[in-house]
């Protein structure tokens, strides 16, 4: 039987959602956790690996298991095994074709930069800092001119594993919300670093360094080397990955 | 020459505000980082202070330096070296006669519940939780009949210090945002634990099973022994004190 599972996740204390060797990593604590309900090992499958210190409101992992449990047994019980940082949002099975990250049509992620003067310390753990006033509404429009198919190479890690750097992006909105500014990204997938290395670009747009055209003239140029530093990983929030109506998974988590 | 700061943090990794031995307090890792600046031992006076695990988004106090330091020095100076889950938010002159704690006119405070059937991960710093559904309109009209000058002998800590139990309840709104219910909270000034037991005996209200009537009871009984348990500390937020226009302070702790 396969199941699916929605997982929310403060990444701070964690290594990245990957496991890395005996280091705190959240595949780890799940499996772990999965495994003691289950009674046998449990490998799961997720939609969208996470870095170190990224967060989680509705992760998606699939796994097997031919232990019977209700799909409430499977979510309290890992709970009960889960650190404080990391908990199941709901349980149910799926289709044996179902895949987590294969299934998966699209992905959303928010980044948070706190802007103003004095960095931040009640929400130290979920935002940016960028004391330098940020024009939020430049920021928007230019990142306008990258939505749709393209080549992402301007903005994909060194270390990417992807065959090919095309992407279809969906949304890139920036708002202002008080002394927030939020970059809502949507896209099919996401290369390695990629929210992180948009925000990193929009910055400079942001702070008025750059023209509002750059973004373009980066996505255009195909050069990693020539666009902006990776943006730290507090600020990101992976929202959750989107599946087809077909897949009867919960409405936060469907098209 | 006094100065006023406010202050912002997350409790979660402190002892509470006040110096209590060589525990972690707010007070100590401020008082600590003010004297690096200033050259000398300061003191610092809050206008309210928290318990173990409660936060602050715009506590309020004073102390007095002969050392010269800009408004921006104090400020920067502190938060380098304040942990990172503190931080000087402003920093300005006060009169000789102001006082932090004696010149606040109300303080306000945010107490956040998470209703839904799963605990807290991603803000389990930041939130108390409750798994069975809350009717947060029961619990807002029960809260009305406690506003206006009260003896809250019912909701005080067996701890409190206070010479009498009169306050003046300002406000108390209770409201639904999606997952979450808010409890706002203002008053001339607060008895120990009295956000905490308010909540606690909100919450059975909440739940049904206690009549809307309960909480007005309650009061009238002045006993706490038959009030509910005092809600846990994480829920609950400091938003800040209030000061008469006259103290030039800013915008955000001004009546």
């Amino acid at each position: 039987m396969r199941y699916a599972l929605g997982i929310e996740y403060d990444g701070t204390d964690f290594c990245g959602w990957q496991r890395l060797g005996d280091n705190p990593s959240l595949q780890a604590a799940l499996e772990a956790a999965l495994a003691f309900v289950a009674g046998h090992r449990v490998d799961v499958t997720c939609a969208g690996r996470t870095d170190r210190g990224v967060h989680g409101l509705c992760q998606v992992v699939h796994f097997d298991s031919q232990s019977e449990r209700s799909d409430y047994g499977w979510m309290m019980g890992a709970n009960s095994r889960l650190p404080r940082s990391m908990a199941v949002r709901w349980c149910q099975p799926v289709a044996d074709a179902f895949s987590a990250r294969f299934s998966a049509r699209a992905r959303r992620y928010r980044y948070r930069i706190l802007n103003r003067r004095v960095r931040p310390a009640l929400d130290a753990r979920f935002v940016a800092w960028e004391r330098r006033p940020l024009d939020a509404d430049a920021m928007h429009a230019a990142a306008q001119a990258l939505l749709g198919e393209r080549d992402f190479s301007a903005f994909r890690s060194s270390q990417c594993q992807a065959s090919h750097a095309r992407r279809d992006l969906q949304r890139l909105d920036v708002q202002r919300c008080g002394e927030e500014i939020h970059v809502d990204v949507r896209a099919n997938a996401f290369l390695h670093h990629m929210v992180r290395n948009l925000v990193g670009s929009l910055l400079p747009i942001g702070r008025g360094e750059r023209p509002v055209s750059w973004l373009a003239e980066l996505l255009d140029g195909r050069d990693r080397t020539v666009a902006g530093p990776t943006a730290l990983p507090q600020g990101l929030l992976f929202i959750g990955p989107l599946y087809p109506r077909e897949c009867g998974l919960p409405a936060e988590v469907t098209l």
